[in-house]
């Protein structure tokens, strides 16, 4: 079994930054590596950029895939790390073509894009994987197991937040790229804060939680002066089960940096989990309170999460290990495919989660509007 | 300056508790004594009740004022543990007779009855505070502080929780009376959760943040099957600047405690504090995360609070503490109407804190049956 | 079973702060009084300062016990918070007198004194309580339970420590009283870092982990410029069934408060606790971390623990609860001696483990004056 | 500037683990790349292993060295991560060559080889980095540059910890591989606790301290039953300016994990760390505790460190970031060697940190044996 060979589409920009996060996850495991690169929209520069990660570079991302159909280039699947605007279409051609994806969160910038997509998903049946990165921790990964199990019981009530600071002040006018394009709805579309961590906190209650949203009673806030788009997010959603989810996120807590995290609440047991602490889990279910760590040598994990761990306990593998670890749930649904030996893939997030959670800032987005009437998603 | 003399009103049935978490916490400064007690509402099991206290028994409130007003028992204010139906006679009584009184919240059962006391306290001039028990932590006292003195600049949003996990299963069909009279319309009011410990995160939100709520949208749930009030209670309100509050409660966290606290986000700083570690206080203004500890020889303590500090840094002063600071605020608030020399009294919840809890209760129990809608408080 | 009469030996020099948290931890369980004093060693300041207890002074001890004896004054034991150099005189005298003692540590001077006492306390049979506060903790007091019943199996290690900063620059030279007496050997005697604190750590290694100290070796350090006396020191111990303690403690650990605890290690199991995270005690014996909480609620804690906890979990009770817990224990020993209906009392640490104390401190610095070698207790 | 090509001198029998680990840290910044290796003793099984690594074979490290000098190889650097024993041969050989290297801990199995490998080192001026992962983590780093810039004043007094469980029973006994050769003093040497993590212990208190160890009092055990080295190390020693250091480690903490860590007290402020949260850094040089944390955007890393840095705040690079740290200091030596363009190498441990570690377990060792007396380095 050789490498798999992966190629990018976008990351290429001057001070891009999440294009090389993949390229070193794509790299942790020795069992994948970037070959290619449609990097930028401009074809010129796109050409250009592929210096910076070594690849083959393309013009386009239609010019990678014509010269991989002609059997010119290897091509395993791609990684789509393209600005939100620009994922459906690389995402359609691709899939269309056969060709397993991992495409960056949001899943595309509509509704409509996002359940066409997943309907070609589904139709080619092709693999797919969303870039939800903290479904990559293996804690996150324990915990859904354990609600799978039973181990908390029936699910009563999620609170899944996402709270930063980095926008409590207006930086886009201050020349943050990064920060201009996050409050632009042409570049970022109905919601920014919603659409960029909001749904990492959907993802964590429904997801782990394993239960849908049928409704929403929102309320979005632009704090600060000039913002058209919200900083301020907070969700009370009505699960398929009758519980209750609290989903909120912030970009102008000041001083928090990615403090993500779940508790759920059984009737028989709570998880509670923090990302910026990935490691534990918190697992309350009688008199006293038990933390779980990380750890290939516990026999607390069930094969489907042992299978993804890289390190004994008290030694911790974070932000790269998760990140790699969706690649891996690619590379084990691509082997797999091909009928060779490769441990089961994780149920990470797909194309219907993403279609989920489009739905689910649409309709937070319009129960704000409508005053925080309840909103079927 | 002799102590001060106390007077218990309820307190005295059998497994009662915090009729005693009182006394200690009377007793805690040595510049209070308990002295006398109208403990239970039987005239018979009242009296009997008080050598339980080691007090002088009187038949009813009514008697105890009595004896007041004839000059037979000495008084300084009293103290009112009777359930939640049973504060607003004994307050009335007291305040119109002009005498300070430190009331159990909820002040009353309905929102007329905590106008009409407000109206009756404000009339009189009479001392009045609310225990919120939290609020005497000197930690939340400073957290309060700071908010006013600008610390964290202007208010914008505020999480204020309490996750408790005792009533996660039907407690009042095995014969805990806690819980009997908990879920019991008739003796708690309209709404269980809301109204014991949701109150607490409305106080945190709205006595520490500095803003009243305006409205509120909220989800109730009875999760436990057979409960007629809610066990789980969630709101999203606008703060008169603006801002918004996401005050959540929940009785049906399975293992968790007294989980209390807030969150606190400024334009230009962040609060955050747990009861639970109350001793500590988290801030953030900027690159580096503080720890803010409990300690009477710290500088960074206003004198507001610094006067009600018992020990120096590294041991703490928790439970009784808190509740006795409450004590403390009436002491000095009777004393200084005295002429006496004592430190000017914290700001402490009273009478119009409680009316502000009752129509927060009230708007949120209406806004759930109303399927979320705006409420206005 | 009226209140106990209780008289405090000391206490009542201006500035004076341990006095007062005595008559708090007195008062806190309302079963127990303080009514008289020979409050400072000057006869007509002992008589003035009883106005600041507001009870009946003494012009010294020998006249308290003179009236106690004739009579005149009612008394169930006393409190010595004396300086040092002075517990030794007034212990004996009540002692011999068969009046029980609550003596603040260490117990006396020198080991002889310490010898001379407890041969005394034990041919009298009075009950006789050393002040160690920590010991009081009930989480400190069950982790002593857990050793007991074998729950961590046989103990191999044990560390205890107490890392202060108070002392890192030379206070004793710029007018803290508390500074000079502590740093100065006429008044502290043969070791001031050691006899303060690292008792405190002697006595969690040997009395939660129930073995004694058989001999050790040791480094004492005075770092800062001019001091004579320690304000560092550390000591590796062997314990009486070949374990070894590393007993530590340090005065110039800036930015430390009282960060107190330890941890112990069997063969089947581990325990750690930290003072200043006083309600919580940590517990591994297998893959899970277990974190236990106070609360009176709570089954785990064995019946001895059980009745000294005044609040169910979630609500924490610290340093006068602990300190109260060593009064209600004499006060039960005095109780039950009587043949009053009161609960067995705790083992908590007496004139023996004054003793031992006093043992290990001189053998840790004649152990470090030698070079390190190893001593005998 | 093409990828430096690295390789392997051990890591390849059944089962083997720190050999795949340094493949991933070596992959982690796609500027190195594995290429070759001499993975087992047994040269046809050397060759064999090397499909497992997807690099080419050699039967030995001098086949691998033969093939370098000839031209076969290219070849930038070694990695060598051999069984103790085998360090020194292969160190010895690949610096005479002139070819840098990477060596895992302990450098050598006696003082004197890693004397003589030192000499070596400067003589030729190799460069030679000693693997203490730990000293890769930022946050550490950080310290280093806290202490060498004055931060916290002299140090005074250091306490460095490596607390595990692993070994608290026999699983020598029990056909555990790792637990054989480290228990069996001719595959380990002198020391099996101290040589394995005290030297961590070590590195920490003296790399980030600062300051040399001089002489050492020690104390080790043996706890497990049959047990010839010892599985529990405890030392008092004695740094070059004055200072004291508790250099502590056991392997019988049953539930530790990998608790290392250190405090470190100078005569201005404190740090502590703690490698199972290694991404903050506790700092506290006033009354208000300060919490920095890892992140590529925080103003206050030094160049030195940021350069190293692969996120911004909040998402975490833990072990592999660590580990891969070290090869990239090794890697800056050799780029800026031959005047490639690579920002200055930290100052990470080598040959001479190796040294002195082989000295202090000696030390410790005989120390020890002789009952606690001061023993020089």
């Amino acid at each position: 079994m050789g490498k798999l060979k992966v190629a990018l589409i976008g990351g290429g920009g001057p001070g891009n930054f999440f294009g090389h996060v993949h390229k070193r996850a794509i790299a942790l495991d020795n069992s994948r590596e970037l070959v290619a690169g449609a990097l930028r929209s401009d074809p010129r520069e796109a050409i250009a950029a592929a210096a910076d990660y070594d690849v083959t570079g393309y013009a386009s991302h239609s010019a990678l895939l014509e010269a991989v159909q002609k059997g010119d280039q290897p091509l395993d699947y791609v990684t789509i790390v393209t600005p939100n605007h620009a994922h459906y279409e690389p995402a359609k051609a691709f899939v269309e073509a056969g060709i397993p994806v991992l495409c960056e969160k949001p899943v595309t910038m509509t509704v409509e894009e996002a359940e066409d997509l997943q309907r070609r998903v589904e139709a080619r049946g092709v693999p797919f994987v969303l870039a939800h990165t903290y479904t990559g921790h293996p804690m996150m990964m324990l915990a859904k197991e354990m609600v799978r199990q039973g181990r908390i019981g029936q699910v009563r009530k999620i609170e899944a937040f996402y709270n930063q600071g980095w926008l409590a002040t207006a930086l886009e006018t201050e020349g943050l790229q990064q920060a201009e394009w996050r409050t632009d709805p042409s570049r970022t579309g109905i919601s920014n804060c919603g659409g960029d961590i909001g749904t990492h906190a959907f993802i964590a209650a429904t997801w782990v939680g394993g239960h849908s949203v049928k409704r929403v009673s929102a309320r979005l806030n632009a704090f600060v002066d000039g913002r058209v788009l919200d900083d301020d997010f907070n969700v009370i959603a009505e699960l398929d089960n009758g519980g209750t989810a609290v989903i909120t996120a912030t970009q102008i807590a000041v001083g928090y940096k990615n403090d993500h995290g779940f508790r759920i609440y059984g009737n028989e047991g709570s998880l509670e989990w923090h990302q910026e602490q990935a490691e534990s889990l918190l697992v309350r279910t009688g008199e006293v309170d038990e933390t779980y760590w990380i750890g290939g040598n516990f026999s607390f994990f069930p094969e489907s999460v042992a299978s993804y761990l890289r390190l004994p306990s008290g030694h911790h593998d974070d932000f790269f290990g998760a990140l790699a670890n969706l690649h891996t749930s690619l590379e084990r649904l691509i082997r797999r495919g091909r009928g060779e030996d490769a441990p089961e893939a994780f149920d990470h997030p797909g194309a219907a989660e993403g279609v989920a959670g489009m739905r689910f800032v649409k309709a937070a987005v319009d129960s704000s509007a409508a005053g925080g009437v309840w909103t079927d998603l």
